[in-house]
């Protein structure tokens, strides 16, 4: 258990540091090949590659060249033997010429599998913090349908 | 050791996604029955209803409706049998007309206490990092008295 | 393994509220004597001395008395044996006249050291996520020369 937790916590706290440094082989590779990113407002996207090409992409590669910084708050870990659910908040700040804002404030709901190589990412979902039902129902420890 | 810090870190996990998903009872459950929290300048509350009803209560429910995130920082923590204290950050995020705000920006002193059923809150103290000294003792590590 | 990482989470975890209560022989301690702690764009600190010099110097001082806040996201930790790499994102919030701005925002690589007393920093190095390459270079993991 402490084992599954630790290489979970791991895996996400590898998606910031790899995002912000533009690295999207490795971003691709925390997913399994078919894990999907749905970015609530933004993209959605299915498979490594697809997943590689938001790091890739124009509006990332826009936040980078400006500075920018995705930071991940800690996940509350549900385990179910080879699958697990994790629930956190994720919060993009960038740079402008003023200074840092806070570019984007989201729920995310990490559904994990253990793969042969470790725990991947099969379906990651984000909502932006808005008010609406999306994101909090990401965040709610009620089972989505 | 690594089970009751996990415990720990767990549950400090589960406050924030909780809280902005407005579940009142889960949130009330992270703490014991008469468990308290402390939120300096705003509120105190004592035992899990009145915890629930900082929630369910108007300031909170009106973040919500904006979009709000509780991001919560890692915390250190110092275990001593079956209590342990934890210390870190908070901040609030909250959508304005203009974007996201950094709306409060706190330091917290956990005091938690091994119970049948698992780790609970038995204390959390709250304090805005507003230049003064009582969010600075709450992050100290010389224990208060 | 499972207690390496979690005695470097603990490390890191010290960090913010240790530099946010003003605990300057704290945070140097978690430095190893001649531990470096390299502050792009601000300053260069060998040992703990100068580490326990950021803390009570000015710019430092300045952000305690108007109200600060060193919010660390989690870590990416890559360990080797007697030695570790973790990787994460600093946050800096400040109070103004007008509430709290996000005054720095960084990428970090803590290097660290299994002492005989425990783990240690050896270097720090952070800097400013700016848009330019140095800052990125901390957050990729392919390994500095």
């Amino acid at each position: 258990m402490l084992e599954d937790k630790d290489a979970i916590r791991e895996l996400v706290a590898r998606y910031g540091p790899m995002a912000d440094a533009g690295d999207a082989a490795g971003v691709a590779g925390l997913w399994s090949e078919s894990g999907t990113y749905a970015v609530g407002g933004v993209a959605e996207a299915k498979g490594q590659a697809a997943i590689a090409g938001l790091i890739d992409g124009e509006m990332h590669q826009n936040l980078l060249a400006k500075g920018c910084a995705h930071l991940l708050g800690p996940v509350a870990i549900e385990l179910d033997g080879d699958t697990a659910v994790a629930r956190g908040h994720s919060v993009v700040f960038c740079r402008d010429e003023t200074g840092y804002i806070v570019w984007r404030v989201a729920a995310n709901r990490w559904e994990l599998t253990r793969m042969p190589e470790g725990w991947r990412v099969s379906r990651r979902i984000n909502a932006p913090l808005d008010g609406g039902e999306a994101a909090r129902m990401l965040l709610g420890f009620a089972d989505l349908a």
